[in-house]
C-alpha cells in the first residue's frame, strides 16, 4: 500500500480513471454499495467502480428511497465510500437535491470530496425511487437541459464526469422520447447518459442502445432484467453496466439468517462456521495497517 | 404503527423499558448493529435491545476499531439506529472518547439521543479493540471510578443505564481483580457491569458469576465462547447477552459470494433468486408508511 | 445550574415554555442566531425565544440563502443552539426543505432535537431569501396547505408548535390574499402564521393584524420596519416579534472593525480594551461550570 | 471570480502558498475564525491566513475548550471556512485528538479537506485551553516527538504544513526546555514550531527568538502580549503571527451591545445604523454569484 493509495487520494484521479476507463470502450462493471465496508468488499470482488447508491443510503438510514435525506447525508455516505477503496466512486445523486444550484453545489461538493462522478436523473423533486409504482414525474426536458448546464458550469476538474439518467422508461415513455431526451443532455453537456428501465427484460435497453449510435457511453442498471449479461452489454455498447443494490439485498438476507439462527439456537455457535471471523473484519478494516502506522 | 413508535418516541421511554427488563430478571438478548437497517433487521429477528457496536460503526466507515472515530460518528450511528428501531438502544462508548469530562459529555448527548444506556469500558484511551492480541491496557482503577462517577452525575434521566465494562480479563488480570473492578465500579454508580471474555470457553465468565452473586446486572459478550448459550447465561444469572458483531459478519460473507457471483457470472440473475428483493428493501425502509402519510 | 438546565432538558419543556407564552398573550421577543454562543448571548440578553435563522445559518456557511444547505445543517445549527439556552428555539425551516414528506421529516427531527417550534413558508422550494428582489414564487394555496397537513399530523409532542409563514406580502400580494391565505392555513393545522413584509414601515403588518381579528398568534419580522416596536406590536395583538438577524449584522461590523485595527495598528493591543476578554470567553462556554464537573 | 478560486480550490494549493509564504520569511499574519463567515471577514481585511481555532470552535457550539468536541465538529468547521476563503487555512488541532494514531488521521482528513498546515501540541488528552490556570499538563517530549513522526508519515502532499506546538512556557517550563523540545520537533519532522505564552510581556518569546537562530519557522499568538507588533515580530524573526480569537471576542462584545439595544428601546432602529446590512450579508455570503449561476 503506497502512499498513493486511497487514504490518500488526491482530488481528480479518481475522475480521471472512470474518463480513461469510458473512454477506452472497456466495460465498467460498478456496485452499489451504502458504507465503507461494503464498498471495499465491492472492490475486493473485482469490480471497477462503486455507485454510492441512494436506495442503499436511504435503507441503511432506515428511511425509503424518497427524497428524504439530502446532500449532506449522501455526501457523507460517499466520502466514507470514496476514503475505503481505490477504484473510482460514482454518486448517485437522484434529482441533485432540489433546482440548478442545489445540483450545481453538489458538484462542487462531490468534487471537492473526490468522487469520480455524478449521476443526476430527470425527474421531479422530491423524487420517489423509480421501482415504486406510482408517482413517478419527469421534468420537463428543457428544465432538465438547463440543470446539466449549471451542473456542469459548477465543474472544476476535466475528468469529473457528469452522467444525465433519464427516467422516460419509467414514467412510461416511449422510446423516442428517452432518446430525444439523452441527445439533447449530451448537448446540455452530459459527458454519459443513463437509461433506466424496470422492465423484467433488456429489449428497452438493446433499441434504445441500436438508435443511440454510441453518441455518448450509456450506463444502464440491469435491477429487472437481471439475465442480461456483460457480454451482451458488451455486444450492445453499453459503457457502465451497475449492479445497484444486490450486495445490501444480500446482506439483508444474511443478516436475517444469522439473527434468526441464534434466536432459535440460543448461541451464535453453529452461525460462527459460516460467517466471516473477527479477524476477516480486522482484515478488511485495515487493522494491521493501522497498527503499523505507530510501531 | 401508532404515534408513539420508534420514529416519535420520546426520549426516557427507551431506558425505563431496559431499565424494567434488568430489574425484572429477564435475560435481555442484544444484537450488534451499525446502522439502522442492520438495527431493524435485528429488531424483526426479535432480539430485546440493540447493541451499537463500535468495532461495526468503525468498519461500516472502513476504519479498525482503535479509536479513530469519536463521539460524533459513533453517535450519528447511534442516532440512526435510535431511529429505526422501538426496542432499546445500547451504546457501546468504548472509553467515553478520552476523560472524564468527555465520558460525561458522551452522557449527555446519547440521553439526548433517546439511548437507553451507554456502556463505558475500563481501558486507556485511545484503546484497541479487545480482539487485537497486543497493546491492551487497563486504565487504574481509581481513575475509572472516577470517571464513573462524573459520567453518572452528568446522567438527567433516572433510567438511563450506565454499564461499566471491565477488561480485567482481556488485559490478563485474574479473577479477584475483575471481581474487585466490579464492586467498585457499581459502588461509583454502575448500573450494570460488561465482563469480557476472549476465551473459547466460558469458564472465566461462569467463575466470575459464582463470586460476583448477583450484586448488580452482569453483561457478557460471548464472541469467541460462542457455545454459550442463553439457557447457560439464565442459569449463571447472566442478565443480558450480547451478540455483538455476527450481524456484520454474516453480511460481509454474503456480500462477498454475492459480489463473487456477479463477476463470475456477469450478471445478478443466480444471485437473484436468494436474496432479499427489492420489495423486501422498501419494506424494511418504511417505503408505504412514508407514502401513506402524503396520499 | 440544576440538572434541569439546558444541557439536559428533555424533550417536550421547551415547546410547552413557547405554547403557553403565546397562550398568556405575552408578546415573545426572539433573536436571531446562528450557533450556540449568538444564541446564548441573546438568552443573555433577555429574548424570550431563539430564532434558528436561516439567513444567519446560511451566511455562517459563507452561502447565500438560497436553499444550498439542507435539513441536516439546518438541524444541527439548532441542536448547537438548543444546547447552549434555556429558553425556547423556534427553527426557521424555510420551505420545509423540499415537498411534503420532507416537511413532516423536519418536524419529526425538530422535535426529537428538543426544538419548540418549526416554522415554514409557502413559496416554492428552493427559495430564495425574502429580501432578494427577484424570483420570489408562492406555492399554491391548497398546495400548501396539504403541506402544513402532513407536517402537523408527523408531530408527536402536543406542545410543539407549527408557524405557518405567508410570503403573500414579499410576492406582491395584496391583503386579502394574505388573510386568505392565512385562514387556511390556521384551518389546516397551523398553530400561528408568520407574516412577512418588506416594507419600510409597518402598514402591511398594522393592516394585516386589523382584520385578522386575533385569530390565532402572529409572528412579525421587523427587519426593514425598524421602527416598529414592541408597544405598537403589542398595541396591533402580535405575538411574536422576531429580530431575525441584527445579531450577526453587529457581529460582521465588528469583526471587520476589528481586523481591520490590527492590519492598520500591526496589533492587537488598542483593539483589547473594547472587546470582550478571554475570560468572557469562558464564562460564555461554560469553563468553570465543565471543570467543576470534574473537581 | 475564476473557476480556481476558493469554491473549487485544488487540495494542495493552499498548503503550497502557505509553505512559500513560510519559506520567504515574509510575516504571515493569520486571523482566528470559527466559520466560513469570520474567515471570509477576515480574508478581507487583508489577513494572509485563516486559524482555524479551536476555543472559537468550541465557543461557538456553547462549549469550553477542553477537548470535548473532537476531529469531526473541528474538521466540519475548518471545511467550512476552507471552502470560504482563497488564503491558506491552518487548523488548530489541539492535541491531535488523543494519541498518534488520532493525530496521524487528522493529518489524513485535514489535508483531504485542502487545509494548508496543522498545529498540534505538546499537552496531555485531553486538554484544556492554554488560558486556564490549572490543569496544564505536558507531554514527555519523547512521547510527542513520536507523535510527529506518525503524524507526518501520515501525510501525503509535500506542501502541507505540520506545526508542533509548545506549552513549555504555559506549564512554567523555562526556556531551555522550550528550545530543547522546539529542536527535538523539528528533528522529529515539525515545519515550523508555535512558541506560545501567555505572560503579559514578549519576553519569553523575544528570548526563545534569540536562541533558537531561526532554526524553523516560529509561529506566535500575542493573546496576553497584545502590544507586540508584527514590526517587533518581523524584527524578531517571528514567520507567523496569529491573532488567535480577537475576531470573535469583537463580535461577542457587538451582539450584547446590538442585543441590550433592542431590549432596552423595544426596536432595532436606532441599532440599524450601526450594523451591517442585509445586503451586506448578501455580499458577504455570495448572493449574487450564486443567483449568477443560474440566469
Amino acid at each position: 500500500m503506497t502512499t498513493a493509495s486511497y487514504e490518500h487520494r488526491r482530488v481528480g484521479v479518481a475522475g480521471s480513471a472512470l474518463r480513461e476507463a469510458l473512454a477506452a470502450g472497456r466495460l465498467v462493471r460498478s456496485a452499489g454499495a451504502h458504507d465503507g465496508l461494503s464498498a471495499r468488499i465491492a472492490e475486493q470482488a473485482g469490480f471497477d467502480a462503486v455507485w454510492a447508491s441512494g436506495l442503499e443510503i436511504s435503507a441503511a438510514h432506515g428511511l425509503p428511497d424518497v427524497s428524504l435525506l439530502g446532500l449532506a447525508e449522501y455526501l457523507a455516505a460517499a466520502v466514507a465510500i470514496r476514503r475505503s477503496v481505490d477504484i473510482p466512486v460514482v454518486a448517485d445523486c437522484d434529482t441533485g437535491f432540489g433546482g440548478n444550484l442545489n445540483a450545481a453545489y453538489a458538484m462542487m461538493r462531490y468534487e471537492e470530496a473526490g468522487v469520480a462522478g455524478i449521476c443526476i436523473e430527470d425527474k421531479l423533486f422530491p423524487k420517489r425511487n423509480s421501482f415504486v409504482k406510482s408517482g413517478q414525474q419527469l421534468l420537463e426536458m428543457a428544465e432538465f437541459c438547463r440543470k446539466l448546464e449549471v451542473t456542469k458550469a459548477a465543474q472544476s476538474h476535466s475528468d469529473t464526469v457528469l452522467i444525465a439518467r433519464t427516467e422516460a422508461f419509467i414514467c412510461g415513455m416511449p422510446l423516442p422520447e428517452a432518446l430525444r431526451r439523452c441527445h439533447h443532455y449530451v448537448d446540455a453537456g452530459a459527458d454519459a447518459v443513463l437509461v433506466h428501465s424496470r422492465k423484467p427484460d433488456s429489449n428497452e435497453i438493446i433499441s434504445f442502445m441500436r438508435q443511440w449510435d454510441n453518441r455518448a457511453p450509456v450506463v444502464v442498471v440491469p435491477t429487472t432484467y437481471t439475465a442480461f449479461s456483460v457480454d451482451e452489454a458488451r455486444a450492445a455498447g453499453v459503457a457502465m453496466v451497475i449492479y445497484a443494490n444486490q450486495g445490501m439485498r444480500a446482506a439483508i438476507t444474511a443478516m436475517r439468517q444469522a439473527w434468526a439462527t441464534v434466536i432459535a439456537e440460543g448461541s451464535a455457535a453453529s452461525l460462527e462456521l459460516r460467517i466471516a471471523s473477527v479477524k476477516d473484519v480486522f482484515a478488511l478494516s485495515g487493522m494491521d495497517r493501522w497498527l503499523e502506522k505507530d510501531r
